[in-house]
């Protein structure tokens, strides 16, 4: 998408032919910059430090790490050593493993003088593929908003509430959650999106606000406590919510807060939607209560990053000095809370059969 | 209650006779400090920079901030010039006014020269009476608690979630909310309590986690978007909350996010009581619908407030420049999410029934 009127991706290769260019996530919103990493030991960096996050985007700086590694030791054991390292970087990213899976796929049964080039071929492949798949669920989701807005005065906006970063930033482009919005915006429907601050890391505030904002589109942050309160009051038409994990009964795993805000549109009788791509899915799991839940560290409860006047970027204390602190990181909505998923095949209803009418090739697989 | 074991109010007669004691609010939880006031204007100032807050101490504190205006100035003009004073610090706070209401009615019929001795006296009264409704709410409340924990292997805490600050520190002793919780401790029954930071302006993480934990209480400080997730976990077994105000059918205005919890409790069977004495209950209301709503500055959203590792406190900006941001103060949780209210005369149903069977004089006066 646009930041301040040109086009970006959230990782591209650099002019050099040899290298990836990455906007370094860790600075926004109050500053940014942009990374090259230039062997694999960087991208796996960025990885770790989360210069980079979203599972879509991880994949491909890991697939784009590969590449680099394969231009300094193209051997069967360099392969070997750099799909190992990027993997251990974020053990728990299932993207991370898929796309690695895939550039082994490409590159091992080639002559090693040949690898590297094919590996930046099959990286840039597959970045194309997440931003093909993202516009895609943008396209179906659009119609949900054009619904919306066609029922509206002309002129007023469709106003949807959306938790966390499931935008371009965790993405390649477009993001799944944001897409039908940028997409909207795009086609001169007027929309307007309330953007939960997503404690505790507030990727809220430091990414939605900041990506819709640079793209122009308009949008108010408010604390993850003002949504219920909105949709009480008519401010809200539609929620889009992005997920770290569908399973196959259709209860969704995503940031924590996000059950509390299905609540509150099924009390309020907002349409209540999930984004997501196919690799979400996790049909081995019959429902939510199987998903784990990433139990993370009390600090970043306890203290909170954000930038003093003199634009130096901090963490500040919240909390009394050993006040202790839980940090569950996701919570599983029942997909008796969800209107229904936005995928790349179309919009379903959230359950088994309506996930298995798009994806048919899976019923015969589990038949 | 007890800081560090020794028992504090928030307010009470210095040791001269002439001046008035507070814990300055505003610099909790980083520092404990006292402030003397003097003088009315250091009244007045105490409540506007919210050095004092929560209804039943800002009624307190305007209490002898009368008492105070009227050592120097006892005449009829130097009364009405101090009531005014004082009124227009926070001219949306109920108590306040109803405070000095009191205050004029206990001196004006006296001669001057004795109005500052009774003014002192009626101040000590207020502070009283509301030490003595906040204890009956718990000891009344404390029932709930103890039949939850006579269901539990012996030892394992009740684990009760709280939103925002309805504790010792926002009235004059024990709280309305915490005032069970408190007392449950006080007579030996584990307890656990689950505190909201309460985004925006985080009365949980600096209020009542610091005063928790100043009394000895467990708790465990959580993100706003956390308790759901907690409730479909089993994690707790029961809410209570305070209200700013209660609508004649039960309706319950709280500060934003309450919600959303009474939601969450509601969905997985968790009992969700409201805590209040009598003078929260507006009569006049038939419904929440009608309670006005405090849209509050964008900027306690946009900005927080914590410590630097130097110690020193600041304000952090966590969006980027220009983002806008909504701050509705407070939302409504509609009476049928409601369990019970807990009041300085027992326990009662959420309904209009309910409170006119604890307040039959009400029923009278409206028959």
């Amino acid at each position: 998408m646009k930041i301040d009127g040109k086009a970006y991706r959230t990782i591209w290769p650099g002019d050099d032919g040899a290298s990836a260019v990455i906007i370094d996530q860790t600075k926004l919103p109050h500053r940014f910059e942009t990374v090259v990493l230039g062997t694999v030991e960087d991208a796996a960096r960025a990885i770790l430090t989360m210069q980079v996050r979203g599972a879509p985007l991880i994949g491909a700086t890991a697939a784009y790490g590969l590449a680099l590694a394969l231009r300094r030791d193209a051997s069967d054991a360099g392969l070997a050593a750099a799909i190992a390292l990027l993997a251990r970087q974020r053990p728990t990213a299932v993207n991370l493993r898929w796309a690695l899976g895939e550039m082994h796929r490409a590159v091992a049964p080639l002559a090693p003088d040949t690898r590297a080039a094919a590996a930046f071929a099959k990286a840039a492949a597959i970045a194309d593929d997440d931003v093909e798949t993202c516009r895609r669920i943008g396209a179906h989701g659009v119609a949900l908003i054009r619904a919306i807005a066609a029922k509206k005065p002309a002129g007023a906006p469709v106003n949807i509430l959306t938790h966390c970063n499931a935008g371009w930033l965790a993405c390649v482009d477009w993001g799944t959650a944001t897409s039908p919005i940028y997409q909207a915006h795009d086609a001169g429907i007027p929309v307007h999106v309330w953007v939960d601050e997503t404690r505790p890391r507030n990727q809220g505030a430091a990414l939605t606000a900041y990506e819709l904002a640079r793209h122009g589109v308009a949008h108010t942050l408010i604390v993850d406590n003002a949504g219920g309160h909105l949709m009480q009051n008519g401010k809200v038409d539609l929620c889009i919510v992005g997920t770290d994990r569908v399973a196959a009964n259709g209860d969704v795993a995503n940031k924590i807060g996000t059950y509390l805000k299905a609540l509150a549109a099924h009390d309020t009788g907002v349409p209540f939607y999930v984004a997501l791509p196919y690799s979400t899915i996790d049909w081995t799991l019959a429902s939510g209560r199987d998903i784990p839940i990433e139990e993370r560290s009390a600090d970043e409860v306890l203290t909170l990053q954000g930038q003093l006047a003199d634009g130096s970027v901090t963490r500040v204390a919240i909390a009394a000095p050993g006040s202790p602190a839980a940090n569950p990181a996701f919570d599983v909505t029942p997909q008796r809370l969800v209107t229904g998923f936005i995928t790349e095949r179309g919009l379903a209803p959230a359950d088994r059969n309506g996930l298995l009418a798009l994806y048919p090739e899976r019923r015969e697989s589990t038949a």
